[in-house]
């Protein structure tokens, strides 16, 4: 199997749904066969950041696995950002680049792509992402796109694979299919016990729910463990959206004191909050950290649970989720909540405020049916949060905001 | 000394002339010092590339190091690809960062302009830089600040300079003042006496100059070498402009396949062709890279003089320039080539082609005076090769384009 | 101060009993100030392997820091085996390297102890060390020592100080004095409540005791714990002789497969074992590892306590051990247990067995007191087990043995 | 075939002539298959750091692979000083070590030869050999042995190969065989003509014998080349004994003012000194360093040719000789001179002195025709400097003493 062929399989059987990306000298080998092949789509943009930030959006609202295939040195290191905006809100983008091949590296010519080293932009990819590859051997390529690809799917966090462009049509063996993580069930029950138990003994418990959940497709399941606890769910910031296209009504999003009075309290007087998937940042938690006690706080992130002073080391989301929805009962003293969204926009004289928008999106949602919503940053985004609960995409970056559809 | 103060009074004493920046939250100590103390003028952008470009093409015009100060995170890693560029053009371009203070580095919580780790960031940078530092210990910082900034000088590729937001008060002692290089005369002799001793012997000798001749600020004793010599004079791509300023007339631009046959003879018919501070990539050499004989060549470049199998090491380009001129003669067989460029365009029905507006411009420049160019990259900037030569700033990123002037 | 002094000063401070070690040239600066200062008595011996055990067995022997020093390259290098030995067996090791001065360094020619490069002693170390420092910095010099220090005092484990021979004489700061490390009480007690809530519900129950008991200087006081549970407590392999000096009584050594079956089942058969500082390695549990469940297991070791599928990190063994003491009560269902050794040889013509020397030791220990044992590897060791417990130091490498005192 | 057969007999094909080595758990499987396939002899010593020793002298010997083989953890660690001894004097000694099989280091259970990772020991051999291979991959092991036994060949300098022992039955291509390097002639003509031209126009002219020599088996072409030019030829303190077995005469054994007058002069007064294959490190040149101007001489050593102030790189030694031996003629000026050793001892009543040993010696061999020597360090090998010059094996360790024969 050729090289360029297997690499393209392999990234649909993986999940992939389309390719993202600007042609260049180092990567036009492998577009050609991209579009000759024509296993995925292919989507051409006009500028780098643009190809990441698309492909990580595409992958996030999928929940699977996002594609960028750009140039050596140009290309690639004007993607920095959107990459590493995926790292921190864990986007499983996989990032191809072109590269200069097996002659041109040893021709004694410096290359006009090339800083340091040919493989800066390796190291430089190193720190961005959770797995790299250099498809420089036909006896191992397969291998190793398995290795990274699995490792974008089980950490969901970017990777980095690197084809040099005279290998396009190497030989290599056919890349081992996906298998899905093993799940560590009698871990995760001993940690599901231990939660349910603590929820069921507090007064005033509450689930925040953070973007692990979308990418692990999880919303189903922790939509009806929500609804079987019978208790307030909130979402994080870089998390809303969540639930809303399976259906479930949440008590709103957690913004600390640039929030909601009521929703802000729900989850800062929790005395037991169950945040399953929830990235522990200062975006999330900004200005009113300390009001959070996470020795009252069970916390399941990045294949791992914490409770008080302990924590279950090789416990994945899913298998925390299945543990605790098999145990899972209503509990006595829970009581949901449903956010209210304003309503009911009325003419008037005064100034049109942000707010005033956002009635009027959910007056005109109450007629004609709810929709998703694709928000701008900054005002915009914080506006969409007086917007009925619904799929939400927002162009993202760290603090500024993040996309949470 | 604090420590604000003692890097800005470093900046200025090692050569800067100005700061270009945006300001973020982890810069934002930094920047209030800045404007404050007014060491140097503060330029604020709105797009991390552009401070990075801007930064740079200061650098260059002055000859001395350009300053880019960016916040941490999304502000620097949106600046790799400017920094990748400096570096691939030997561009001395300084780059600040603000970053997390020591005590929000262990508070436990994800930063929202953190990557993988704290130091990612620096890591990443050391891949487009020649030199780094994090100003974390104000026993060393002084010292830091002149190891890396006295880099920048002697290398002339950009550094990096981390600077944490709780460090702006720190006291430190003041920063050793900039000290030239030594030059290593010994061997330079050696070298220019093996040079001219070459090119006396030969039929067609040329020199081909380069980006470094501007970097160290050699432009006069280069003209004044050609002249003494008089012989062919050209300048690489990436090259174009030097000489303008002082007054020296060229053969033209080499170009390879690319560009006027005239010209590309003189090159790749030399049979000793003099190259002072080229870089040595396919840009400035692409297609034609078989027609130089790099056997029949000298060339001095990143402190080193190559002829044939042999390198001297440890010559720095001023020395070895030095020394040319202390030995040069008129060579025999010498005969200087001036570029003729199109003049007198007259009107017509034809369309208008990019060749007739550089003849335009020549015509104007014969009546009002050569002026600088600033050229916009592709055909804008290969028009600009049948101008006049002179000083020319063009928006550079590796093949694409440099930025010559 | 002269960072002779100050080193051989924080030595003392943080708990060096005396300095091990051999002359060198590179060291031979640094050795004329150990015997002038006199801060520390010097043994010299004349084989590294032999210093760097020495050293260590002295550290271990006091419970605190061992000092060897040694020359740059073939002194240091020849004790690498120690030193990872060391290491392995958590004991803190100090190693200090002479090293070539800075002008040295840069005169250009190799140098008879150097191997690729002046670094590369310090990167072998960096594998078999817990923290490392060059002291070729004055301004950084007494903060580096105390950092180095620190880590071998709070990770007992080996740390290497590099010692350029041009820097016997700078002047630095004193070195900070140490500071013992800040226990996280809360999640002690935490992890101590759940501990004591198993032993208790438990029906046969035991205790394991390991070396970071005695490294951490603990032994009264788990002495104390063993009291007051009232149940088998048993010794590692590696940990043979611990709390024999504070005159408990133990039910033995468990040694697998390759020890007594009653002593062995008292491990094996418990339904809660507390293990507290084991090494979890294949020499402690070697060939039986499968007979003991962790998951039945508490085990405080390298500052965590892991039960079942769940951790306590942040958690050293001195607070559990202090939070376990607070809380601990009579076990109902504890027995302690103590080991009974051979006694009553008797004349007779058959071969003398290793087994005869033991109880012939044990006779004599009956009639005369108890002494402590210094064992040589192999037979002698093990036949060490059948002895009377007592204060062992036993030379050691690995799985061949350890040295237990 | 099996991947324990494919490395054995690869390292006949390199040229290895046998394997030193001790057993241990980890390289049980290997040891099985040495003695079963039985490709090369085994020696089994009983001491580490005497298998590195051994196998480094049994190459040398040979001029070609030596081969140790230990296991894991306290074999290989054991063995550091002598691999490091290799490294510094140019052997090219095989390093083979056992290692965990991939089940050992996934079972949680620290192992009783580990240090701080699995890869600890692979990073320490990192610093003392020039290429390194960890065998634990059935797809690319063969490719990875033939890339570094060509290292070990090449740069004659030790290698480093490690052998999970579940890896002994793997299947694996065949090794691909040694490729001789290729020879860059046309830059070794250019070095030679200089040469040549340099030792022409001076009075005294000589050349200085280095270990490259023996290491790439030249010692006919240079005592073919000495016996041309006719000058004083003197061979290194490392050196000694080189030309001994190819029956050429020397001036004696450079040893700066540690040796004879008149053999220090011809070295220091000589106003063109041509270098071959001469490690130049203060174990050579020790106290008279200053003595020898390296500016008046050619120095060939690891693939480079010096001249005063510049180089020629990627010139081997081979390719120097061979082109110095094509243009060499009788120079002029050149007296060859031989070293006079003492002979006629007399009977005397005053004590021995370790002069008169040598003188006996000589006598002897004068009778019985020249023997080699293997000599003692320290005293005996400087006695054996006043010995008849013939083949020379001395245990070696940096500047104590080398191993020259």
């Amino acid at each position: 199997m050729k090289l360029a062929h297997a690499l393209l399989q392999a990234l649909k059987d993986y999940g992939a749904g389309e390719i993202f990306g600007i042609p260049g000298d180092f990567a036009l080998p492998l577009f050609r066969q991209i579009e000759r092949i024509n296993t995925l789509p292919l989507y051409t943009l006009s500028h780098e950041p643009a190809v990441g930030f698309a492909a990580d959006a595409a992958g996030r609202y999928r929940g699977t696995l996002g594609v960028a295939c750009v140039t050596y040195g140009a290309g690639a290191l004007n993607m920095i950002n959107p990459v590493a905006t995926a790292y921190a809100e864990k986007s499983p983008l996989v990032v191809i680049s072109g590269a200069p091949g097996a002659a041109e590296r040893t021709m004694g010519l410096g290359l006009h792509h090339q800083v340091k080293h040919f493989d800066s932009q390796m190291l430089i990819m190193r720190e961005v992402t959770c797995a790299q590859c250099v498809l420089d051997d036909p006896a191992t390529a397969a291998a190793e796109i398995a290795r990274v690809l699995t490792a974008a799917r089980y950490l969901s966090r970017p990777v980095y694979i690197e084809f040099p462009r005279d290998m396009v049509e190497a030989d290599v063996d056919e890349v081992p299919s996906f298998k899905p993580p093993i799940k560590n069930m009698a871990a995760a029950k001993e940690a599901a016990r231990q939660a349910l138990k603590m929820l069921e003994r507090k007064k005033q418990p509450a689930m925040l729910l953070g973007v692990e959940i979308r990418r692990y497709g999880l919303e189903k399941k922790v939509a009806k463990l929500a609804s079987t606890l019978g208790i307030p769910v909130l979402t994080t910031f870089m998390g809303r959206g969540i639930l809303a296209e399976v259906g479930a009504k949440t008590a709103g999003t957690y913004l600390g004191l640039a929030g909601d009075v009521a929703t802000r309290r729900l989850v800062e007087r929790a005395d037991a909050l169950l945040m399953l998937g929830v990235i522990l940042c200062d975006t999330n938690f900004g200005v009113s950290k300390r009001q959070i006690d996470m020795r009252t706080s069970i916390h399941a992130f990045d294949g791992a649970v914490h409770f008080e002073h302990h924590s279950y080391a090789g416990v994945i989301l899913e298998a925390f989720v299945d543990a605790l929805l098999a145990g899972a009962e209503k509990l006595g003293n829970a009581k949901p909540v449903t956010a209210a969204y304003p309503r009911g926009l009325k003419p008037s004289k005064r100034k049109l405020l942000p707010h005033d928008v956002a009635t009027a999106v959910n007056d005109f949602f109450a007629n004609h049916g709810v929709m998703p919503i694709a928000s701008d940053m900054g005002d915009c985004l914080f506006t969409a949060m007086d917007i009925e609960h619904t799929a939400l995409l927002a162009p993202g970056y760290y603090a500024t905001m993040g996309t949470g559809i």
